[in-house]
């Protein structure tokens, strides 16, 4: 099954919603315009459909393997990633001064979900990488960064995230891995990792693991957790390669999905200790860790979209062929395509408004990144940020949950046929399910949405966007047209939902937390939904200007469509998730624990 | 992971819901009360839950097999099989004058739910032989019946159900399979079937295929299908078995779950035809294949709330095991249980308000069933059976859909273990994918819904069922406890709501089809959630009246917390649907086909 990027829907969204032409007046961004989006999306969609995406469905049919301690990657993937640095996709978005090529997440971010909706268990190797090397832009010392950064860049060595442990898992208070200090200033660390993606493998030289330890004496919890770089093979002075470092995988799971990233139990120490290099400051590690995730939640959130634009492609081109049954209309003299029936339309519909709503929220979003790390306006900066940051939750949460609702119905568009595994779309129904669990589950990104990123500040951020919204639903008002009316009426609803759902939070979350956090998934859903449906309003209204323009008219014409259909049928599900979180908090926490 | 039969809400429904007392003064259930009731649901966890429980993950790590034609069952299940038969449970629901025990469906159904939730692969065997089994009994002519139904009563044999071919899935129309008349009175039958559940193993002596086939000359389209028994080995005139009879299982698929059991592509005829016999009048197979797809159809829902009773479980169980974080409110000193976390609880509060409410529905529907067939009143029998047709496609389609929801939900519970393997509950999820698209797909489902169930009779019956939960709403509003009034409160919406979406059904469904039938599965899962929910109130109503007996006071609160749960959570969804179908039919078709 091939894969064609979106490239339209991407381009559309970095032009109108993203608004190209504003971040390209920022400082050192005057090369990253509209032309630049263009030509590097060109690129890498030919670079995803024709090198990535044939080795999809070969990932799941031949799994990379664990062998005495050599984690084999699937035929064709070590091939693949050499094709991948050497065109440079690894520094992408990171600074010039270090090999990258210095481009805005705006654009950066439509690469990322190229790359993850062509082969996601390899696109997890690099969206790592970024992890590593975005941890030591932010804390890495300057010797630190002069040895690792340049080859992380390049895609000469690649990167982990070692959090995870046996009892570690959402509760990185619990971390337990050892760090010794040595005379050197170096650290000893020993301890068991677990759930480490691409830990081991042979697709690069080096293999960088940033990891969380406790140096002997830190404080319990999580103010006395530490952050390290840990090379599988030691680094001579020279930049050149040394002894292997006293880290072992020591096994892979066997897993539901994304079966070509090997998920890997590591050891550190059990020959004395693997040399550790303390990363910024000790005891401020969960810290840099969460700068780390952050960036990865966000595209953990693209690989959401990427695996439900992947899911609906395939089932519209199954539902294009696949001959049966006439249609209830009679348009069709006989039976004919299942694309003719209702509901298979409304299926595909679902998909597609899905889709492109969180695409169009995530490429925001990437906007609002990019204005807050280079707008020379100090309080632009920070407020762009502040929107980025109540943002990332909801493109974590909302884009992976709406991906397993997006994949499953991939399935049930084929059938019979999708159950069949070679047909495939299981594949991205099982690959999809570890996007809502991987870098922070929906309740901990729901967690953070309620305590950080709404209770925090009073609602304030949220509650100024609602007046964003606001904003838009009275253009969509005064443009009068049918689909501009029902998507400002369906928006209005939500928003006075979400206005409701912020106050609830605001004023229970510390003072009745259980209600609070009982409604925390249910707020992430409504609120992701609800910007995701803002952004489709906006692009009713700029699809709309396009069309009286005459430009790419069967494009403004489904876009307007599709933010129709969004409002009809996933706007409306907003005002039931405000009754569910403010009428029946109670309910949740009711039953005693022994009747469960 | 162990199974535990849920006995004590079955029991629940059984006595209270489904009214097993007045089912027992029909004549012929004199001996199918209470007490028999819950002697036979024992005997059947004991069975399910040491039998066939322990060969779930077996069957799951090790798939039935195909190799030259023959196909092998994973270990155990051939000696379970002999172990299910010889303790009767194939009969259980079936004639006495064939050696069944001629239970009533209110009892069958909590052991086919049993079955279901301790080994859903093996289930189907029994599940196919009932649909076979009902075939004969509606349509078979005394000889045939002499010879096959006995020995598929008990067991001895087999049945599958044979109506999918390459070109013909939801698509009877397109059946091609050949049947010629012989000399004889026989058919040579031709043809391929594909996705054919059990349809070769070595657990039976002999295997009945209820085959779909066109008689040489039979009219086009679906008033040319004729219904056939094929047996694997042909009968003698003594009932001992002769030659192989020309059908073969030229593989089996490899699927998303289900694995234990085959699905199998049969190849008949191709060494000059496979001897086949009419079943009832030629012609009118499809009539035929539809009373027992009804049957099955019914068990399929069962399998949806079997699944999601087991996904429950096992949640429950990893949730009260594994520590991490303390809880927000603080009432634990350290990290505790996650069950503790309210998303958790709201996790498992949804799938355990799905189960119970979708299981109380189920078996309302049983008793309908029952009167329907041993009411002496003939007003009465027809007013039930319309009731329970009513139902049949909401338990199958809003039962199955659920279990999805409550599936993936189990493993979101378990974090990153729930993605590996070997911790079982991904089983579930994968398993449960099937089951809303065998025995036609949830829009098959949901048009007979609005077709015959609802359009036909002008929303006759879907109404007199509104005003039966008006009165339930009544007398929770008489009780007028915080919890019966907050029912009450969301009953009322839904129920408002699911009458605006029957006129709408009612009145566009010939007349505009194409916005009718855009709504049929959202109409479908609104009026699934009502009718569970209805259910739901009920039981609040009933549990109350217990707590004031004094009895089974922990089961009746929870009862109660559940029904509260079901209301705030899950009903609240009703009013949303009702928008998008009603108001929002348009944007479904909207979108011209090349654009998608």
């Amino acid at each position: 099954m091939s894969y064609a990027a979106p490239l339209k829907d991407m381009l559309f969204n970095i032009k109108y919603l993203a608004g190209i032409d504003q971040i390209q007046q920022l400082p050192g961004m005057q090369d990253a315009g509209l032309d630049t989006a263009q030509a590097v999306l060109e690129e890498a969609a030919k670079f995803n459909e024709g090198v990535l995406s044939p080795l999809n469905w070969a990932g799941d049919q031949n799994p990379t393997s664990w062998k005495d301690g050599v984690v084999t990657a699937t035929p064709g993937f070590k091939e693949a990633f050499q094709q991948f640095t050497e065109a440079g996709w690894q520094g992408l978005q990171h600074p010039v001064a270090y090999g990258g090529q210095g481009l805005p997440k705006s654009i950066g971010a439509s690469v990322g979900e190229m790359q993850n909706a062509a082969n996601m268990s390899f696109a997890l190797l690099p969206l790592l990488a970024d992890g590593a090397i975005e941890a030591l832009l932010t804390a890495g010392s300057p010797e630190l960064n002069a040895i690792y950064l340049e080859k992380l860049v390049s895609g000469q060595w690649t990167g982990t995230m070692d959090l995870t442990e046996p009892q570690a898992g959402s509760d990185l208070a619990a971390v337990r891995t050892r760090a010794e200090p040595q005379p050197d200033g170096t650290y000893k660390i020993a301890g068991t990792k677990i759930f480490i993606t691409w830990g081991e493998h042979e697709l690069a030289e080096n293999i960088i693991h940033l990891v969380l330890a406790r140096v002997n004496g830190a404080p319990a919890g999580v103010k006395g957790i530490s952050l390290f770089v840990v090379p599988k093979f030691m680094v001579n002075a020279d930049g050149t390669l040394g002894a292997r470092n006293d880290v072992h995988c020591v096994s892979i799971e066997h897993k539901l999905g994304i079966k070509a990233s090997p998920t890997c139990v590591l050891q550190y120490g059990d020959n004395g200790g693997a040399a550790g290099y303390l990363v910024g400051q000790v005891n401020r590690g969960l810290e840099y860790m969460f700068i780390m995730m952050n960036a990865a939640r966000y595209g953990v959130g693209v690989q959401g979209i990427a695996i439900a634009e992947r899911a609906y492609q395939k089932a519209v081109q199954f539902a294009t062929d696949r001959i049966q049954s006439r249609p209830v209309d009679g348009s069709l003299p006989a039976a004919g395509p299942i694309i003719h029936h209702p509901d298979v339309k409304r299926m595909l519909m679902t998909m597609r408004a899905y889709t492109e709503g969180c695409r169009a929220l995530s490429s925001v979003a990437a906007a609002a990144y990019d204005v807050a790390h280079h707008s020379p306006d100090a309080e632009v900066a920070e407020q762009n940020e502040t929107i980025y940051e109540f943002m990332v939750p909801l493109i974590k949460g909302f884009s992976t949950e709406m991906s397993q609702e997006v994949t499953s119905l991939g399935v049930q568009v084929h059938g019979g046929m999708g159950f069949i595994e070679e047909t495939g779309c299981a594949q991205y129904y099982r690959d999809s399910k570890i996007l809502t669990i991987y870098e922070g589950t929906t309740a901990i990104q729901a967690n953070d949405l309620v305590g950080r990123k709404t209770a925090r500040d009073g609602g304030q951020t949220a509650k100024a966007l609602a007046l964003q919204v606001e904003t838009t639903e009275a253009a969509l008002t005064a443009l009068a047209t049918p689909d501009a009316l029902a998507v400002a009426k369906r928006l209005a609803a939500a928003r006075l939902a979400f206005v409701d759902v912020v106050n609830f939070m605001a004023a229970n979350a510390k003072s009745n937390p259980n209600d609070a956090y009982a409604g925390s998934v249910p707020y992430l859903m409504l609120a992701g939904n609800f910007m995701a449906g803002w952004q489709m309003g906006r692009a009713l209204l700029v699809a709309h200007e396009a069309l009286q323009r005459g430009e790419d008219t069967a494009f403004m014409q489904a876009k307007i469509t599709t933010a129709r259909f969004y409002a009809d049928h996933i706007l409306t599900k907003v005002p039931g998730l405000r009754d569910s979180i403010v009428d029946g908090a109670g309910s949740v926490t009711a039953l005693a624990l022994d009747a469960f």
